[in-house]
């Protein structure tokens, strides 16, 4: 079974495993043909036919020959992925013994594995925005002012970051909204209240602060792709997901209304204006990961945060 | 930076480091004295104390030689990360290259890559209970009488699997509660009713019913530790986790109160009773990977869901 990160990487990759399989069975018939001593065909020859079938209408087809519904997916769109194809053009995506010595394997380190990706793989935007839910171990310090440059907010016994200020500590040690704080300094702040949190932060010394954290338990990223009108396919106002275009990538790929928009490519857009947040999108190329989470859970999130605090929210690009 | 799927992963692994870098270290110290020719010590012999420092109190420590503070992970806890003993014991977790021939590589495909699970990593509960949020194809049949043997919900214009029934087909596919269909025989679903999507369900055909699902949106996984007295740390009332055991995993791990319990190693527990849940927990080993849903998603999946539904509700262990 294979995982996909978008609805249309899994359609190319049905297109290029159906074609694959015709022309290896197309293959294996002309080669058993080839076998029958009594009627070998002569060494191909370049005017022979080639060894899959053509479409009807192409002028090199037999007439009467053979009947087939559907052209080759190279013939009919320009898709060819025959091993030559992808040796000359993707290296990375042939099996390990035969890739080229010094190429780059496909960036799976940060995909979880197994996900077959042909159109999304190479986006940096879905490996940034990558949601793990797993546990790291991240170490800041205080700036000038003796500030580590975090809010925090407590949910449902857990303790979660919801302001990281621009260009502070925080911001450098990678720390983003929504990420769950599970222990400061190997204090397990389980139960705890934002003051109490903010309290530890506060005592803690002015280096070398250790926290565990968890990757942004209430979030999730959807892989879209613009279609040939540059369009996603949602509506959003405040932030929040109000609609979804019909037919369109959003739809396909199951984005959720009254979800909050948080990250586009794994950049932070809490805090900015809806138009700013568009020409981000707009800024994007053919493939856009949105990271999202339920509306209910960002209002909490941000109940009672002055908008002069989120004016200075980070919005940096994360490092891969 | 690492990423772990529990706190204790983390801190066992950073143990394990931290060991590995200290032993490596009085090697390339004891390799530095043996390099100077004045003072060149004698072949080693087993007499020799080990090229490592050793705990004050052991008895082979020379006396007023080296002073540390702390003992060496093996004689503390039994704890040991050498080359020797992990090729004798998990040659998975050799390099590559030095690894014997035949040796299974850990599984890493069915984790998110770049995890280091050095405790939990072997727990087939933890990758059966992987969340991927990734997009997979399902194809379903129907039964004898023409039933597929699942139910859905709309939830923010999303079709959600709320049911998924005991020995159907829908089971068989290895459909689960919480999975997001997005297509249904092609047809994208986004927007659709509940009614529309059943009734859409009915009208396919009795074979090949082609879905295209996404893996559990609303949900995460969170691995504990059962502690020495085989506690995980966490009470719950119907399904729904209400308290959290201080200083306990499910509080170090960030668990979540108001979520509600839905696998259990990977295993579905929705409409068992809360008896039977404690049960299947005291039976896992060691390792317990619990998958959770904010409470008030799962209450809308369930709401007017007639109990008598929810008693044939499929239970099965799934395959890796």
């Amino acid at each position: 079974m294979s995982l996909y990160p978008s609805l249309e990487d899994m359609k190319v990759d049905q297109m290029g495993r159906a074609q694959a399989q015709m022309m290896s069975e197309a293959m294996r018939a002309s080669q058993a043909a080839q076998a029958l001593p009594a009627s070998a065909p002569p060494p191909h020859s370049p005017y022979d036919p080639p060894p899959y079938p053509l479409h009807p209408t192409h002028p090199e087809q037999p007439k009467g020959e053979l009947e087939i519904l559907y052209p080759a997916l190279d013939e009919y769109m320009g898709l060819e992925f025959t091993q030559d194809i992808i040796a000359a053009n993707m290296p990375e995506y042939l099996p390990v013994a035969q890739r080229p010595p010094g190429t780059v394997a496909m960036p799976a380190s940060v995909m979880p594995s197994g996900v077959v990706a042909p159109l999304s793989g190479m986006s940096a935007g879905l490996h940034r925005a990558q949601v793990t839910n797993a546990i790291r171990e991240v170490t800041v310090c205080k700036d000038g002012e003796g500030k580590v440059g975090m809010r925090v907010k407590a949910i449902n016994k857990g303790i979660f970051v919801c302001l990281v200020k621009k260009h502070s500590p925080a911001a450098l040690a990678g720390l983003r909204f929504g990420d769950q704080v599970l222990q400061v300094q190997g204090v397990t702040v389980a139960g705890y209240t934002m003051e109490k949190v903010h309290d530890l932060l506060r005592k803690s010394p002015h280096n070398g602060i250790q926290l565990a954290v968890r990757d942004r338990p209430f979030e999730r990223s959807v892989t879209l792709h613009k279609d040939s009108t540059g369009h996603i396919g949602f509506q959003f106002k405040d932030g929040e997901v109000t609609a979804l275009v019909k037919d369109s990538s959003a739809a396909r790929n199951g984005l959720l209304t009254d979800h909050h928009l948080l990250e586009v490519n794994g950049q932070n857009v809490v805090g900015l204006k809806d138009k700013d947040v568009s020409a981000l999108i707009s800024e994007c190329g053919q493939v856009v990961t949105v990271t999202v989470m339920p509306g209910f859970v960002y209002k909490h999130m941000m109940k009672h945060m002055a908008t002069a605090l989120v004016k200075f929210m980070d919005h940096s690009i994360p490092d891969l």
